[in-house]
């Protein structure tokens, strides 16, 4: 997605340890145009396959989730954080350690939302080693749902998480993916 | 907002201590039609003002944000909650009492993203006791900017904030007001 890779270059910043801030369009201010033309790739990537139900994590995924599921017409379930569960049984729950915040994170799902057989299109603004992600796929293989495919805004190839659920067989599709980063430029891969 | 209203009775649970729960379609699952026309009423509320930015808390602000930003043709900004902070001289910080998660939330919104002299549409899904809001209004003055109108989804008159926030001179507007509530019943004030 040509924009999305000019919008990382002029406004994104690269931190020491392998972090990309893009708080100017994505994380902290929203670049609603922008996220327009987001959830349009993913319909046009998605629009073909069979999808009930958005699964995104708060709160970054929220807003291009948001666009996207009013291109898709289906709704949104979006993995809490570090919430207080009151009833264990009734909710899904993953740790997760996250690369950007250096620390571990609860994901939660409430276990009425997401159902046997429905087709789930997981969205998310990050990919760096995948474990968040992979707690949500863990979750819809708990529910006895499909995954029908997987969207990212901007992934990190560098980090490994892409390839390692691509070789789980799941169809993960990234709007951008940077293979090396240093805080003098980033390279995204050819194929985008 | 009439749909609201029989969302908020058929698909919302009261839960003990005056918490609304509307996980259904705000604040876990998005029911993304029913969001759009939250836009839809926040747009026809606020079109004819001033409006540069939007203002919300992640993460159930941001969906029906995200939306009306749409309608409105401006950028969302997202007080984060809670996050590690590097550079406390570069953004607002604010202590805010959680009415519905019995602790002390931190909110913080990097100072570039507010500018002096701009006109900010606070919206937020829940008002009860108004700490949150308050908090967001206290970093809009602080970055000279102007409150031209702040709209909530669901106000819990009950609860006083709406009333507090009103004498201070701001306008604001509730798409739903619930005046009482237990668990056989939800009454909204007549003016919605």
């Amino acid at each position: 997605m040509k924009l999305l890779k000019k919008k990382i270059r002029e406004e994104g910043i690269v931190e020491p340890g392998g972090i990309l801030r893009v708080d100017q369009f994505l994380n902290h201010r929203l670049d609603i145009e922008f996220i327009n033309e987001v959830g349009i790739a993913f319909k046009d990537i998605f629009r073909d396959r069979p999808v009930d139900k958005i699964l995104t994590i708060e709160s970054s995924g929220i807003a291009i989730a948001t666009i996207t599921a009013q291109y898709l017409h289906v709704p949104v379930v979006f993995a809490k954080k570090n919430i207080h569960v009151n009833l264990p049984n009734e909710v899904y729950i993953e740790q997760v350690e996250s690369f950007t915040q250096k620390k571990n994170n609860q994901l939660v799902v409430a276990k009425k939302m997401l159902c046997h057989g429905e087709n789930i299109l997981i969205l998310d603004d990050f990919l760096a080693k995948g474990n968040a992600l992979q707690a949500l796929l863990n979750m819809v293989q708990k529910a006895g749902a499909n995954v029908t495919g997987i969207g990212i805004v901007i992934e990190k190839a560098f980090q490994g998480g892409g390839d390692r659920i691509r070789d789980l067989g799941y169809d993960l599709v990234s709007l951008a993916t940077i293979t090396a980063m240093d805080d003098q430029s980033v390279t995204f891969s050819d194929e985008d």
